[in-house]
């Protein structure tokens, strides 16, 4: 089930606009707007959800199989020093709708900036297309390579 | 495959000392010793694993279904604002073993703080053993529910 009233809903069902670097039956992957660092992902479920532990066995297995594989194209794609992933339930999910952070870290960054809440500035939007456009070719090719 | 060097390895086939709250064949999850509130759960595979990209298919679903457990029953027994799953991978790894967070948090907490570098102080064992005991309880009646 799908509410309209929902923008998580209305992100995963492509009925916004997203910068989309991956999706399958239960999940849609796009850049956040307003990234921590050149990469930082969003996985949602295409049906409503709030927190994890709502989560049907298909939905749950298709995030982690989601964060599997846009893990391995930021690796591929920025060598990141880390990679951090982490969501955020109850009071403390700011869209209401289950959604998987997955984050290119780099030493020297502090990630409890990551909690800091601040202004979104203007978005650059052709930064965005030229970094999901990046992303899906990454991830394209680790899919094709796992099907060899 | 387990390494004898690794901490985390030793922690998840219980060659440590843990307060573990549940198993499976494929996971430990058990309370950080220095949590960010009563009911904070570590997952870990068994086997070793550094990062997320690095797990096999029935580890990566079985931490899922581990969390969305640990979720129910710190929902059953502190009825947090929220809770936060997060895991640090690469060189944010202080373990050097795959594992998730799974964090029951409260309105007026800053989560930022959950990143800052402090000193571990004295371990209340008696607490831990006390809340893995409530865990573990809460965790059975669930899966007891699931099965009826």
């Amino acid at each position: 089930m799908t509410h309209e009233d929902c923008l998580g809903c209305r992100l995963a069902n492509k009925s916004e606009d997203i910068y989309m670097v991956y999706e399958d039956d239960y999940v849609t992957c796009f850049l956040d707007h307003d990234p921590f660092n050149e990469g930082h992902t969003l996985i949602l479920p295409k049906q409503h959800f709030l927190d994890v532990d709502e989560l049907d066995d298909e939905t749950a297995n298709a995030i982690m199989k989601a964060s599997i594989l846009i893990s391995k194209a930021l690796k591929r794609l920025y060598q990141p020093d880390g990679i951090t992933i982490n969501q955020n339930g109850g009071v403390f999910n700011e869209l209401t709708h289950y959604h998987m952070h997955v984050v290119p870290r780099y030493e020297g960054q502090w990630f409890g900036d990551f909690y800091r809440e601040e202004d979104v500035g203007k978005v650059d939007v052709r930064e965005l297309e030229r970094v999901s456009g990046r992303m899906v070719e990454a991830i394209e090719e680790i899919r094709k390579g796992c099907l060899l």
